[in-house]
């Protein structure tokens, strides 16, 4: 199974590559930078990754959205959102960390199902689409295909619950521990959650 | 403060990024990607990453040495420790994740310190070098201007010791809020703790 990991300008680092370490590890050449345009892209700390072009990846496999302030500027921007539509329909598994739901959200795709987001950003991020059942307290959500973590190390943990649901929890025990990583394994678990408005 | 990370060919994504996004939050632009002769970088994962080569760093700040199963051919590379060296001695702080406490260790400027690696491959690490003081059980380990974590995620709640160390409590633990990470303030503390041989 391949990773795409969609990257864009502006991409917050570790909600990316949290995930990609984990995600990876199914696997050799198991992830694929991409981006809608392809070339190098600016991650939030001013560095650049290089990316192909989303034509040239296989997008029946997972697709991975990271969040970040960028994501700001791209619910407004119809032209990605309609090929992240795209992509999100075509990918057998769908995963976003942080305020990549808030992209996934603006697409509809997420239209009646559980999904949470960074719990710092939450007002924002549920402000953009009234028809997600955004859950205040969740590590991840996970509805059908869709799994949605909260903010940034979150996704880790929404990463190795990712596997366990198709590998079994060996194979994500294994990998935590491998990684020195103390595994809140408990999607329900949130000690970030936001309060009641 | 800016912080040079080290990059090479086969270096553990999550042992760069994870600390990078925590010490990045320190001010803009406090992140720069580097390599012993610049250009792109291939990480363990199979995806470039834009370096500037060290001769074109400030070398006076933080050094972010990230670890990854090419450490293991690393260790043997002469020049590529000789200049390691350089670049430990001259900067303010040096920070390693995971195995890169093996090229630091192999330089022997953690000769008669206390340093730690990954605790699955302890036994390796150790091999590289007897003058160091190696420590079985630790999350992290600061002697001096020298900040070694364990494995890959300890690289994370290292990175927020160290900016503890530098500018307070406050600061680290509204950034651990901010990322959602449950940090693991205590070095001492160590769930993945190598067994006494």
């Amino acid at each position: 199974m391949t990773v795409n990991v969609l990257l864009f300008d502006g991409f917050e680092t570790l909600d990316a590559f949290g995930p990609v370490e984990m995600l990876s590890r199914m696997g050799k050449n198991a992830i694929v930078c991409c981006s809608m345009e392809g070339g190098p892209v600016l991650s939030s700390h001013k560095f650049q990754v290089l990316t192909v072009p989303v034509t040239e990846v296989d997008p029946t496999q997972v697709l991975l959205i990271p969040g970040g302030m960028a994501t700001r500027r791209l619910v407004s921007d119809e032209g990605f959102l309609a090929r992240l539509r795209e992509l999100a329909e075509r990918a057998e598994y769908v995963l976003t960390v942080c305020t990549g739901s808030a992209l996934l959200a603006k697409t509809g795709l997420l239209n009646g199902r559980r999904a949470t987001s960074n719990k710092m950003a939450f007002r924002w991020v549920t402000s953009v689409s009234d028809r997600v059942l955004w859950q205040r307290s969740a590590r991840w959500a996970a509805d059908g295909k869709y799994y949605t973590a909260s903010g940034v190390t979150a996704g880790i943990d929404m990463a190795l619950g990712f596997l366990r649901d198709l590998y079994g929890s060996e194979v994500s025990e294994t990998l935590a521990r491998n990684t020195e990583h103390v595994w809140n394994s408990d999607s329900a678990f949130d000690p970030f959650a936001a309060p009641e408005e």
